[in-house]
């Protein structure tokens, strides 16, 4: 299989972006298989995740090195092992890792995570991957809602906040769901079992919110930030949780983000607690979790919205309209077939 | 006695300040001592509190209701019963509560507490009173630190803060005291014993800062917000925490805060948690904690710190001050005598 395709499609990131991520900012270039050293396997690229937090890697360093000029912009992946280069890991396997936007990587074992599969494996890149479980640890470790309470999530039509919002109403949560246009707004109320929605774009955002959530928000799971942080901070309840999972509304700008003017004040006032993490410090107890994911959808408790763009190169424009908010679900790329059926795992 | 004093001098908030507080803000009046309804003692003002808070009930709602121009000004106070009233409370029993700034007021039984005496009434006004409580269960409760983690605390050498650095150490931590003046910070290291200083008008207040926390920042006790919380957001550890317990620095202006730009941004890289707090939340634990406070006094281990005003009519001033950072330690007004000792308890 190697042998048929002895060149490796890439996509660099060639230049860093000023302002907002532009195909020009990418390079389609053709480079060689790796070679792999020891202790690393070399994986075929089956799926690539399309992340907000991609463009956030582009403009410095975060929980991880930034994405440098001239580098293969990274990303997460599902591969299969086509090389296990005597690892523990048999060839045909499907692992999870960092391949990156390329055809082939060279990955160290110690870097990826063999898969169990409970599903499609569109769904280890969806509700069963990162955005999935992001939206499980993040709302169970730190937004925690009771029956009863009121949630609200921003991005509510993206990868994460559909999940965050669907497992929110599982535990009998309130859940209000915020995105950018009516269209995802009529889908997450009429399919995905929403109590209401806001567009962000309202005019009146404070007061749309206000309507939304009559007895106040005790938590929220933030995906954005800015103005629409800022409407929230004002409806929050006494001791409520604010989840900062992410801050897409300063990714693909070119300026620095302002701080929302209520932090500390209504932090004290309302005994607020606001709390940042990253899906990854979870890792222990990523076969808990999917396990209980794969378990909701098995039992049509959790739908799963998913868009697979084609090919590698769909990559860039893919994420260019991610980060404008275009995706409904989970976005990712399609590199490669899944592995033959019958391939010894 | 009250037939002694028939008159109640009293000081009036008179208007509501725009921009800094003033002493043009306040009207000094003579009221009448006040008649008692069913439930309510009559009370003497003993020890008035002056606290940085007090400027900003001027502003708004916060955890309470504003103090509105035209009444009397709101203030915590340590009071003898002068009237029992048929209440549960003996004449003579010293209560702490809301008297404001006045000689007698009028107290609901249901909102004062009575005071267990551990030591001078003025230390139940201090270490053991609302600030020295404010830094107890901020610290154990929020900030948590651990043995040789390094904790930061602004506002260092004010009532709250001075005794949050001298719990910090007691529990092994690296203490590093923030101020507005090189004499408060001698006295912060020479006398009790924080690790390092900084001084917030240092032009280089970052580079300040990292000298004297050469291994991060793990809890931030955070009593000032504004320009300090910026300069310290990006010296915070993974998994650090930031106690909001006040933002001093937006109490007496007449702008609305602006919001730290590293919020959420650095929230999430760092995975920090950053929570408010109101020290009332925790009235149920007072007692244990007044109790444990007293004991490292009586031990030599926590040093008190106090600034006793006299009279009345020194409050204004005494707030204005206080507000400036005038103040060592506890800033409070001495109303009236101690109880007579050999009053019936």
């Amino acid at each position: 299989m190697v042998e048929a395709a002895a060149h490796n499609a890439q996509i660099v990131l060639s230049e860093r972006p000023e302002g907002k991520l532009e195909e020009g900012n990418f390079t389609r270039v053709v480079g060689a298989i790796p070679e792999v050293a020891e202790g690393e396997v070399l994986a075929r690229t089956i799926l690539l995740s399309l992340d907000p937090a991609n463009r956030a890697w582009m403009n410095g360093r975060t929980y991880r090195d930034q994405v440098a000029a001239g580098q293969v912009m990274s990303g997460f992946t599902l591969s299969e092992v086509v090389d296990a280069n005597g690892t523990s890991l048999a060839a045909g396997t499907v692992i999870a890792g960092e391949a990156g936007w390329q055809q082939y990587a060279a990955l160290p074992v110690s870097a990826v995570e063999p898969v169990t599969l409970h599903g499609p494996l569109t769904h280890h890149m969806s509700v069963l991957g990162i955005t999935g479980l992001t939206a499980y640890f993040g709302l169970q470790e730190i937004g925690r809602p009771q029956p009863g309470e009121t949630v609200v999530v921003s991005a509510a039509g993206g990868a994460t906040g559909n999940v965050v919002g669907q497992l929110a109403r599982i535990q009998g949560a309130r859940v209000v769901g915020i995105s950018g246009s009516d269209e995802k707004n009529r889908l997450l109320e009429e399919e995905l079992g929403f109590d209401a929605t806001v567009n962000h774009r309202d005019a009146d955002l404070r007061g749309a919110l206000k309507s939304a959530c009559p007895n106040g928000i005790d938590v929220y799971f933030d995906n954005v930030a800015g103005p629409v942080l800022n409407a929230v901070l004002p409806r929050m309840n006494e001791f409520g949780r604010i989840v900062c999972c992410g801050s897409v509304s300063d990714y693909d700008s070119g300026r620095a983000p302002a701080g929302p003017p209520a932090v500390p004040g209504v932090l004290i006032a309302r005994r607020l607690r606001m709390q940042g993490f990253i899906v990854l410090d979870y890792a222990e107890r990523f076969a808990e979790a999917t396990a209980r994911l794969a378990e909701l959808v098995r039992e049509g408790k959790l739908l799963v919205l998913e868009e697979v763009l084609d090919g590698l190169e769909s990559a860039p424009e893919g994420l260019i309209g991610l980060l404008a908010g275009d995706n409904i679900g989970k976005r990712l790329v399609r590199v490669g077939p899944d592995p033959a059926p019958d391939r010894p795992r």
